[in-house]
């Protein structure tokens, strides 16, 4: 995996400020959110695929003992995620990194916070295992449940063929639904595609902030993210930044901003400590609460440490709640979406031999 | 709280067998389930206030911690339950009852498997403070969470008027949409409207050996659970049973039929020890495991408990599969739905104070 250090994109910095003051069409850095996300070549999208994979999105028995679905934790009929600092798995046993947000992840080229892994696929399949996610014992635990549920046999062979229902099929399924996760006309993306009265002065005012102040330099592109597959990226490669970049503010020890070594963790190369992948700011107003660790509350908080951390500034109140303001407007269209209905064991349950564990 | 003993319903044995072999217009103790429940005269269904308990339904800043919505555990995605023996509740101790289906539960005359409230909307405020459910301190603690939720406050001033948002009426509102949780429509139900082909000539074997059983005594009326509200009970009225009947089988220690004392938990009354009110049938083949305590994992298993300790009797196998094959004719349609959008608490998440708890 290779990354990118944000020097790299200073120059966009020029690029980001002359652009807000030319005509929209001008605009390359700050881009409108694609309705389509990059599909990998080897998973395409096909709506029987998708139904199966928002089955097994919603469905709990996923987990070793029936307590969590995808969604209990990447809750997708809110901001994606679940407002909590921790979240216990299966077990019982928390995670020490809060939940990200599940909208629009198709649009980046690494995964996880730290971005261990390339693809959603291995991203899946990483989750069904964890201790502190779906606390899954190897594959065969899960599939063994998954074969005991007809309408999940049928499906798998209907979508995929000889191969069928496998740990392979079973994480392009998910992925496949989680790929049609994306929140495209946000009131930002009509403003960049030239509707300038759909951002309000204050909204345009805190673009403007965020641009001067250089949230811009990292969190830029479709995603406020960085590069995605087919600019500048490919999948597999990540768009890392340090935090808190400038050590030493009130806030290190205030939010424990220091304790997690961030990438270090995933690679053990020292250069990586405190790297994080650089996460996408769409819809932050509906995903606090904020940071890898969850420890900060509110938005206009997140956005002074960031400023401080990152940028060694000090923003006015009026900056913060302009800046504020615009982020908000990133709020994008949810899409209506019909409940699945979860494919039963007729007559018997599949969580019989851990139904009691917490 | 009255209730009633089965003794007073034998009557019906004489008039179900006999109704199996006339037209099927004649049948009165098996009755279709209406595809409108009865609803309370001080909580009208409206379009509004149905749609906004569906989102409280499904929020799991509902439960302390943000750990549960009332569909992790009644999930109605699938069988209106978790398929768990036990389930632990947002602080992590489990209920040491089973999770019963919400499906078709509007037309109950008394609530929870020993009948302990009358209504619907006290049993959705006991759930809000149970220990082992939702676990919230006080109604002012889950009051203080949603106040802070703009989009539920504008709701419920929209759907309640003056009153607005209170602990009266938010359990008015998720008991609006458990009103709607019905599966009218089944094989079965199409039987029973003259549809004659409508079971196999196995399922209608079973449902001769359900009635000449003596099933039927029991699990009769449109829930199949005994008398509804307007069908010789009143709201608060519960149709409760012995279980076991005939205790001394090897089913009691097997299954530890004994342990739970049923209604007396509730009532302190000695007359009432192992007394529990009489569950639907309708969807059971997706609705293991089975019992109050969830001890038997598959429908053919509790067919023969059911036969042995309340009838004293043992059944073929063939009766066993017949009667199975008839149950699994009771699973209903189940309702197309729109997934609801939660409401966001903008810029902040309501679950900080308790966020780390499990």
């Amino acid at each position: 995996m290779k990354y990118f250090l944000s020097v790299v994109f200073v120059a966009h910095l020029w690029a980001l400020s002359t652009s807000l003051t030319a005509a929209p069409a001008a605009f390359q850095p700050l881009q409108p959110l694609p309705a389509q996300p990059p599909i990998p070549p080897d998973n395409p999208q096909t709506p029987a695929k998708i139904a199966l994979g928002k089955q097994l999105f919603f469905d709990p028995r996923l987990s070793v003992n029936g307590s969590l679905s995808c969604n209990s934790c990447h809750n997708v009929l809110a901001g994606g995620e679940d407002g909590r600092r921790q979240t216990p798995g299966a077990h019982g046993k928390p995670n020490p990194r809060s939940v990200p947000t599940l909208w629009n992840v198709a649009y980046f080229t690494a995964h996880y916070r730290d971005g261990r892994v390339d693809t959603l696929e291995q991203q899946v399949q990483d989750h069904l295992l964890s201790e502190t996610e779906m606390g899954n014992a190897n594959p065969a635990q899960i599939l063994d449940k998954l074969r005991r549920i007809p309408g999940y046999v049928s499906q798998f062979t209907q979508v995929f063929g000889k191969e069928g229902l496998t740990y392979h099929t079973l994480a392009q399924a998910i992925s496949a639904y989680e790929r049609t996760l994306v929140t495209p006309n946000s009131r930002y993306d009509r403003y960049l595609r030239g509707k300038k009265q759909a951002l309000s002065p204050q909204e345009r005012r805190g673009l403007r902030a965020f641009v001067d102040t250089g949230c811009a330099a990292c969190h830029f592109y479709v995603n406020l993210a960085g590069p995605v597959p087919g600019l500048a990226f490919q999948q597999g490669e990540g768009f890392y930044e340090l935090f808190p970049n400038y050590v030493g503010s009130e806030y290190d020890s205030k939010y424990r901003l220091l304790d997690d070594p961030g990438r270090y963790r995933a690679t053990g190369d020292e250069t990586e400590k405190r790297f994080w992948r650089v996460p996408s700011l769409r819809n932050i107003a509906v995903t606090a609460p904020y940071f890898h660790n969850g420890a900060v509350n509110t938005l206009d908080e997140a956005v002074r440490v960031m400023a401080k951390t990152q940028l060694n500034k000090v923003l006015t109140e009026q900056q913060v709640q302009d800046i504020v303001a615009f982020l908000n407007s990133t709020t994008g269209e949810f899409p209506r979406t019909i409940m699945p209905r979860l494919p039963p064991s007729p007559n018997t349950t599949v969580l019989e031999s851990s139904s009691s564990a917490p």
